[in-house]
C-alpha cells in the first residue's frame, strides 16, 4: 500500500463535512489509507487575508446555497448550523487527544462530531458538546474532559495546526496526494483520478 | 426549448475559458441554447472586497497549479498568459459591438479571445490584438476599432456588466440555469444534473 491520502479539514467546514464522507471509501478504492488532520482555519486565515466565506458580500449568500446543494448533490444530509461558523478549537483537541492513543476512535470521533454539527445542530464549538458526542462513541466524559485541557495534547494541536498550514493548507477540505495538493470537496472526482494514473 | 443557460464570464478568467469549451454541448444535450455574458470581475470585486485568485496568500501560488491541472483534467490546452490577470474592457466591448449585430458571432469571438489569451498567450488587454484576434474570424479591423469605441457599445457594455452583477456575479464563470446560479467550472457537473433533473 502507498503512503496515505492526507486529509486537511476544519470542523466549521460544510465542504470539509462533505468530503470526510466521502474521502475515506475514495482512497480504499485505490487501495490507500487516509490520515485525517483537523486544523484552525481561523490560523490560516491570517497568513492569507481571507476571511469565512459567509462574511463575504455576495459570495456569502451564494455560498450557503452552494453548501446546502452541494450536500445534496452529493446524498448526504445537511443543515446549516444555528452556530455558523464556529472556532472549533475543543473539537479539534479531543481529536488530536485520542488520535494519540488510537487514531481509528479519532477518525470516528471526526466523523461524529461532523454529524453532530452538520446534521443534528450541535454546536461543537462547546467543549461540553464534543464530550457528549464523545460519550455516545463509549469515551468516558471525565477523560476527554481531561485530554482536551491537557498541555501536551494543547501544544500537539498547535504543531498540526503550524504544520497544514505550513503543506499549504488555506481552505478546508485540503487533501494531498503524494505530493499533490487538491482544495476542496468538488476535487474529489480529480483526486479520484490522480490515484488512478498517478497524475496527468 | 426551455430558457437558455446564462453564461457569464470574465475574459481573464482561467476557470470562464474552461467552462466556455464546455458549456455549449452541456446546454445542447438537454436541449437548451446559451447566452454568452461576457462581464468585469474588476467591477464585482469592488461589490465583495475579493481579489484576483493570484494576489492572495498560499491560495494564489495553488490557483496556479490548479488552473493548469483543471485545464488537463478537462482535456483542454492551457498556459498561464504572461500577462495575467488583465482588465478586458475591449475584448468585451467587441463582444457587446458584435453581439447586437450577431449573437453567434460574438459567441465565437469570445471563444477565439479565450483561446488566443490562455492558448496562444495573446495578451487580450490590447485592442490592438483583440482587433486581430476578430479579424481571423472575417471582421474587419476599422468595424471592430470603431465597434470598441463606440458610445453605445460602451453603454451596452457597462449595463451587462452592472446586470451580472446584479444577477449575483461574483466570480467566473457564473452560471444561472432557470434562477439557480452555480459558481465555477467545477459546477458543471452539478449543473448537467440540474438541466436533467429541474433540481434535486
Amino acid at each position: 500500500m502507498s503512503a496515505p491520502v492526507e486529509f486537511y479539514f476544519d470542523f466549521s467546514s460544510p465542504y470539509g463535512y462533505i468530503a470526510s464522507e466521502k474521502i475515506d471509501a475514495l482512497a480504499a478504492k485505490h487501495n490507500r489509507s487516509v490520515t485525517w488532520r483537523p486544523f484552525l482555519l481561523g490560523v490560516a486565515f491570517k497568513a492569507t487575508g481571507m476571511a469565512p466565506l459567509v462574511q463575504i458580500p455576495v459570495k456569502g449568500d451564494y455560498s450557503v446555497r452552494d453548501f446546502q446543494r452541494s450536500a445534496r448533490f452529493n446524498g448526504l444530509p445537511f443543515r446549516v448550523p444555528d452556530n455558523f461558523p464556529i472556532g472549533a478549537v475543543s473539537a479539534t483537541r479531543a481529536f488530536y487527544w485520542l488520535d494519540g492513543k488510537d487514531p481509528v476512535a479519532a477518525r470516528n470521533l471526526a466523523q461524529a462530531l461532523y454529524r453532530a454539527y452538520f446534521v443534528d445542530n450541535v454546536d461543537i464549538s462547546s467543549a461540553d458538546n464534543v464530550i457528549n458526542v464523545a460519550a455516545k462513541l463509549g469515551l468516558k466524559a471525565d477523560d476527554v474532559r481531561a485530554g482536551i485541557g491537557d498541555a501536551a495534547v494543547k501544544e500537539r494541536t498547535k504543531s498540526e495546526v503550524d504544520g497544514a498550514i505550513a503543506k499549504g493548507a488555506f481552505g478546508s477540505p485540503y487533501i494531498v496526494v503524494d505530493g499533490e495538493p487538491f482544495w476542496g470537496s468538488d476535487r474529489l472526482d480529480q483526486i479520484d483520478r490522480w490515484l488512478a494514473t498517478g497524475g496527468w
